[in-house]
């Protein structure tokens, strides 16, 4: 008789009791759905029994986890077509009896790919979003626009696209994250990358992403993380007339302070509000280097006229300008956790990149926190010690077990708010930077499945006091799960035994699964 | 002391002299480059010895191809930046003394992406035109329209990149090329795949082309294969309302001849022209299903006004027609061996797909033609018959060592003509069609190293009476070549145990080469 993991559930679900026997299931309208207001609005209660398949749900997006989930009892072939009408269009199928009972612990659970660094296609966009509902997660942010491209067209500024959307090639190898040596001795490849998406793809992702459950959060990167955008509009910097850039690190290069400067970032707000309708709109904020801000006489008396202490300060104040373009129209800023330091407004949303111990730095401080610590969620980082592994940062290994750890509410604030109260943290984001992900089928090795681990930390509950994570059990499941990442095309990443003994340094002795032989 | 074959050239240059010693190359600017108009115009003659290195050319074209092959001469880590310029900006590297005098056999040396079934972005387009130019290749063929998507925006015409460029779905697996069953109960992923290029985008793609002396041929395809033209516009077909096509195979639905569609074909032929400054442009014409046609009142109103025959007859009409509008902004038309059938004007490019004997025939029958039958440079067909392979044409395999083979100008032409004379063969055209091909690394796994084989058989003389192809020889190059591709950062397909021995199967036994040990 099969247990439980023999299902290969992943998320697991919070409840799941087997039963004996199985179910003939032959065709989608056959599965009974009930809206049940009682249960959470993205919780479901799924039954398959003697009589029939029943799924109650507290409201549309239950209804659609609960098929999420009933798709993952099909034999995993069945998963190259993502609905259950098609999967069983191919024969009926046998399900086992059981009777799950789930809902999410955290209402917000991201998944941000980087379309700045490379340039992902459209399709390559709702092949992942598939993926991000078949895990159940719901929000997609996407990274629009950094100093190596601007991929977002907006009316009266052609160039951002047209020169911002281009590069002359792309630094070979890894190439450092700090700073800018001034000129430009590096190594490129001189094949020119680039690409924009038009109003219409980007429609036409809102869309698709909508009828799966999943938010799109636009990320447009201001005030630094603009040399795209100074490439192509050099009055909107201070001074300099760079390329977009070809190699990785930050550009020294941000935007001035000037009223036509705040008009355009105006214009592009009011463009990303046009077509993303989300409740969110990222604004970015990393990574500032105030060195142009310091040096420039222009904005050391904007500064002066603002009566504005120093350069940090000049953020905040920044920060404020796009929180009210945004405001304006009902909308709330997300930001990155620098923006903390600047003092934001308190309703922005943060993101805590840096180390879970921003967010709950600002946490402590009253806003609202996505978690996405570099430390747990950076897909960018390589999979294992194995030297063969694509090039990526040269240290801070992120392996599966690790992602499988995440927590997004961290100790202290549990001791801050009680458990499980999750106080001001929403939930948390996995993050896939681009700048060593030159392909779609690399996006994809370098996603999963480590976003399987991901999507589990933030489906189920906060780690009992005394309690611990059972990656073998984890692990176990993931191995079948595979099948249907396979199943649907996805270029995931294999086990390897090297990997594996890395992965398995975060788990006890004693909980460790035997590598070799059986399944 | 090195031989020949350890530089590892591909394409082999007409004449190799081998010296002693080494050159040390600092810098581009070292090269003396000289044009003698007295060489052909693609021809060249490098020479690296005590004097330096010097290099004389036909023309500018020359140069860049003697540019190409001394490059070849670097370490091939080098070739991560495809100019010397770059390639020397990393240190000065020695050189081995050599004459080269070299230039091609053939001038039309082409390549076909079809980026119609799938969307390939243009900085993939960007990177494949690298590399044909290192081949020393001259045509980009790009196949922008088909029944599963349509690729080029049109004037006045939006539906056909917002609706036609865009599929609900792709059949999984293996889809019999032949007809259509009417009733569409075929299993697809539900993954929406599709995309269009910006007009910018392709002025992109045409000027990095000609800038590598690389010239693009634009095909849009008229009158079959327009199953997306209909779906966005049911006008143009005859009363069908089709949805953009998931299977693959040929669409029942074509043009009707109503004059409305006569000016929309020429709203496209005018955009296709304005934008691609080429000689010649591909109007398709290739696998036309005459039953429309036949059912049609309309069509057949129009045929007997016309004072037509049959159904073939009215295709050579339509041809004509096409033919009309590209003449008269003095371009030149290229179409599929199926035009030869209808009777198409005398001075159309033939490009011979379904055979060589094709390609015989229209050149026999007067016809200029472009060599690329399926038998020897489809790359659409497996590589091997190792069950690994992946999905494709289940019969046919296509291994390197049969594209080797590939003569443009057949025994037959040879007969008619005399060798070397080509007689009325340009040259010969390699083609990835993309049915089975979904994203850019699987396109370059099909593509290299078979393109280098290809490469080598339209730059070669032909073969002279009594003569062979030295496959062994062949392979130790490609073997060390890879060494560029890799650098070039191109997923080319490695060999195999198995696929060599099938590679070899074309080779007469006391020809092949050890498989394993040494190089």
């Amino acid at each position: 008789m099969p247990n439980v993991a023999d299902l290969g559930l992943v998320p697991q679900p919070a409840r799941v009791s087997l039963g004996e026997g199985r179910i003939r299931l032959s065709d989608a309208s056959e599965v009974l759905r009930r809206i049940d207001t009682a249960l959470p609005a993205e919780g479901y209660v799924l039954d398959v029994g003697v009589g029939g398949v029943r799924l109650r749900a507290g409201g549309t997006a239950g209804l659609f986890y609960g098929e999420q989930t009933l798709l993952q009892l099909l034999p995993p072939e069945r998963l190259s077509s993502p609905t259950l009408a098609r999967a069983l269009a191919r024969g009926p199928v046998d399900l086992p009896v059981v009777r799950i009972e789930d809902e999410p612990a955290y209402p917000w659970r991201g998944f941000m790919l980087d379309v700045a660094r490379h340039f992902f296609p459209v399709g390559f966009i709702l092949r992942m979003i598939d993926q991000l509902a078949a895990h159940k997660l719901n929000v997609l942010h996407l990274h629009l626009t950094d100093d190596q491209g601007w991929r977002i067209p907006i009316p009266g500024y052609p160039r951002l696209t047209e020169v911002g959307g281009w590069r002359a090639g792309t630094v070979i190898g890894f190439d450092s994250p700090h700073g800018d040596s001034g000129h430009d001795d590096h190594v490129h490849d001189e094949r020119p990358h680039g690409g924009a998406y038009t109003r219409a793809d980007l429609e036409r992702i809102v869309a698709y992403a909508a009828e799966r459950h999943i938010r799109v959060l636009p990320e447009v990167d201001f005030p630094g993380h603009v040399g795209a955008a100074i490439a192509a509009y050099p009055e909107l910097g201070n001074g300099a007339m760079p390329d977009v850039r070809t190699r990785w690190g930050i550009s020294q290069h941000i935007l001035n302070l000037e009223d036509s400067t705040l008009r355009f970032v105006q214009a592009v707000l009011d463009e990303v509000m046009d077509i993303f309708p989300g409740a969110y709109v990222h604004g970015g904020g990393d990574e500032v280097p105030k060195r142009e801000w310091r040096e420039s006489a222009a904005v050391q008396r904007r500064r002066i006229e603002l009566g504005i202490a120093d350069e940090e300060e000049l953020q905040g104040w920044f920060t404020a300008q796009i929180d009210r373009m945004i405001r304006t129209r009902g909308r709330r800023l997300v930001a990155w956790d620098e923006v903390v330091t600047g003092g934001a407004p308190k309703d922005t949303l943060v993101m805590a990149w840096r180390t879970s111990g921003y967010g709950v730095n600002a946490a402590l401080q009253g806003y609202d926190v996505v978690m996405s610590p570099s430390e747990y969620v950076y897909l960018d980082h390589r999979q294992s010690t194995n030297p063969d592994e694509p090039v990526t940062f040269p240290d801070s290994p992120l392996p599966l077990a690790r992602v499988f750890e995440f927590e997004p509410v961290p100790e202290e604030l549990r001791a801050a708010y009680g458990t499980p109260g999750c106080g001001r943290v929403l939930g948390g984001q996995v993050h896939l930077w681009s700048e060593y992900v030159p392909n779609e089928r690399h996006a994809e090795y370098m996603t999963f499945p480590r976003l399987c681990a991901f999507a589990e930390a933030v489906w189920r509950a906060p780690l009992a006091p005394g309690g611990y994570r059972d990656f073998p059990d984890f692990h176990r499941r993931v191995s079948s799960h595979m099948a249907r990442l396979r199943a649907a095309g996805m270029s995931y990443r294999e086990f390897d035994t090297s990997s594996a003994f890395l992965e398995l340094e975060q788990v006890p002795p004693e909980r460790r699964p035997l590598l070799t032989g059986g399944r």
